[in-house]
């Protein structure tokens, strides 16, 4: 059984961890902030492209800066085998999230040198650009660019608070190549993640079998009162549009509890802004927005009616005005049966405990799956699985473990 | 029947509504920004000095910037009796709030000079500084201090967010004056007022014969939960402050449909914020407030009492971490009775449609009435009785009429 060099993996873990690394005051941690196309972000990517170089592999840019190391396959004329992740983060980020899975791809290939393996396929390490949306404001950018979802136009003329462009922002760091952006099909694509969640650590899981990527709903809702006194104004005179949206966080809770959707359904109210936002003034607007998210795009779509109707209900009888607009919306998606039985043979094999898992959160290999067998490779997180926290945790011990079984699975994809 | 002059009291109101006049992004209106202290104020306390001057009036400025014009009695060294209100403002406010009070006082000023008539004991009109609390944060800034609530020394070191002191401001202004700022007591204190709610309005009166001014409690609430990845965490392992938050908002509302108040129980949330506010983040932590009022001190106790225990539960029970501090309390405060008397009386001798009314907001009377026996004439709003906003309004037959009142009950106090 061939095993990759954990200590070698975590190593290389903890220096891609220091660039772009900041003191959180709220913590004392160190954590870690490299937005997308920043310069720590252009840093990171060097970082990683010379290692890709001393490893060997072919490297190439595409027009919306991301990046592919080539390692020739025995057949080097069939479509490759490729894995990957991101290297940007959200503004207070951990080390693992997106890094594991570019940083295991290269280990995988690191460790197919060292004992001289040549596969059948030639494999492809990846690294896609501003896949957190964090900086720009679209998720899986430039994964969604290489596949064709997104126009490379559009994504150039996405811009950051500050006004800065895409496109402009590339070319800042170097990394505006002049590769084709929409990529030919590979073989395969898998990646190894954390789970971002308490799940698999809550199970014993060494592992999770990812078998796809939940359906997810989100709204910003605009509720609007009518501003009063809070001295003067009796109660059954007010339009308060706060009310309505503590109904509508309480319904939510409701709506999960109850069953009705079975017990996967998540809602979140994430944000509520009260304006004026004065302890004396009943607001005259609350925005609020809603995150409900599903494995199944059609439970999703009851949730929704459900919901929307419950909008409107509550804004009738609290005499608030309601406007609501869908702002991101993606069906759920189903990774490859192929890969998620190749994880699982892997994981079996080495003596893991595994399950199947839906991701909750969004990747890059959501992409890919319009393009080819594509799957994922979860590891357990510390800490109840937090993420986008200088917290974020997985053991070398997990590491290692998530990165055996993404070597074993794209060996195994390679020879086919 | 003595009869102020309406047209030339309008008239004064639309003058000094010129002075910090600013146009409304929201409304298209004309409103009103006159913050205490600033160069607007200044402007506008220079406009009223000058009035007062010219009506005659001998004016002093205390150490805290209060104004007093002072109109000889007839028996000079009998305490005087008193009228006024504030020119400060909020941001956003119309142009009657305090206004109509110090100068509907002149105005009785003027229409008793007009038919030189001279009372038995000396009036004063006086205006207080930063009534509104809306730059250095303590609201009846001037008034607590000239009655003794507030030390100088305190009041003194107050500052606004920039930092600047109401020393340094009272200074910058021209308004730091010599005269002490402990009040002797006068013989009584009326202030006329709008009423800032829809009650007398709704009521189809002409005059409200304020009663008090109810006890004020206001509390702010810190919960803290614990941020989670709103697509990952299973709905039973989030702890959501912001749950917590909404149920207080409804239970709110509950407490005073109930009756088990009365029905005269004012609760409000006017802001909760969310940390760290995303879409799709569970919060970590909300601040929340709560401003709650009632006629009665005994009363809003309880009702104080059976809000602290669902804080309590309702944060036990979702698992969230509760602290909460008192921002203001005020108990109740009643007026004197024999200025309600009068106040009525003299409605009555004119016709006017006249109620007992409460004050749901706090006023400079609320502090003089510590001192001497006071009171106050409302006069209804349009719109609801909006106020501290452009589109607050009273007409100009309410002000005259309020007026009229002021102008009976200050010539029969000051013949007392």
């Amino acid at each position: 059984m061939r095993n990759i060099n954990g200590e070698r993996l975590w190593a290389s873990l903890e220096a891609l961890g220091r660039i772009g690394a900041y003191q959180d005051e709220g913590s004392g941690l160190t954590g870690v902030r490299r937005l997308a196309l920043t310069a720590e972000d252009g840093e990171g990517r060097r970082h990683v492209v010379e290692q890709m170089k001393a490893a060997g592999l072919a490297v190439t840019v595409d027009r919306i800066g991301n990046v592919y190391g080539r390692r020739a396959g025995r057949e080097d004329a069939l479509e490759p085998v490729m894995s990957g992740s991101h290297l940007d983060s959200v503004a207070t980020a951990g080390r693992f999230d997106g890094c594991l899975g570019v940083l295991g791809a290269l280990e995988v290939v690191k460790t197919l040198n060292d004992e001289g393996t040549v596969t059948r396929r030639p494999l492809v390490v990846a690294f896609f650009s501003e896949e957190e949306g964090a900086r720009f404001g679209t998720d899986m950018l430039g994964s969604a660019v290489a596949t064709g979802r997104l126009s490379l136009e559009t994504a150039y003329g996405l811009t950051d608070r500050a006004g800065k462009t895409v496109k402009d922002e590339l070319s800042a760091i170097g990394f505006l190549g002049e590769g084709a952006e929409l990529l030919p099909a590979p073989h395969a694509y898998v990646e190894c993640h954390i789970e971002q969640g308490p799940l698999l650590k809550a199970a014993g899981m060494d592992v999770g079998v990812v078998t796809g990527v939940q359906a997810i709903s989100w709204m910003e809702l605009t509720l609007t009162g009518k501003s009063a006194h809070a001295g003067t104004t009796p109660m059954e005179l007010r339009v308060d549009p706060g009310v309505v949206a503590s109904r509508i966080q309480l319904h939510l809770r409701e709506m999960v509890r109850s069953g009705r959707y079975g017990g996967d359904l998540r809602a979140t109210m994430g944000v509520t802004r009260f304006e004026p936002g004065l302890v004396n003034v009943v607001p005259n607007k609350v925005v609020a927005t809603v995150d409900l998210r599903h494995p199944f795009d059609a439970v999703l779509k009851r949730a929704e009616a459900e919901l929307h109707r419950f909008f409107e209900a509550a804004a009738a009888e609290e005499k608030v005005t309601l406007a609501w607009r869908q702002t991101a919306r993606t069906p759920d998606v189903s990774f490859s049966a192929r890969v998620q039985e190749a994880v699982a043979a892997a994981a079996q094999a080495r003596g893991l405990k595994h399950q199947r898992i839906v991701s909750g959160a969004g990747h890059d290999c959501q992409e890919l799956a319009r393009l080819c067998r594509a799957g994922m490779v979860f590891i357990p997180g510390e800490y109840d699985g937090i993420s986008h926290n200088p917290r974020e945790y997985s053991t070398p011990k997990q590491c290692t473990d998530g990165v055996n079984v993404l070597c074993d699975v794209l060996v195994a994809l390679a020879d086919e």
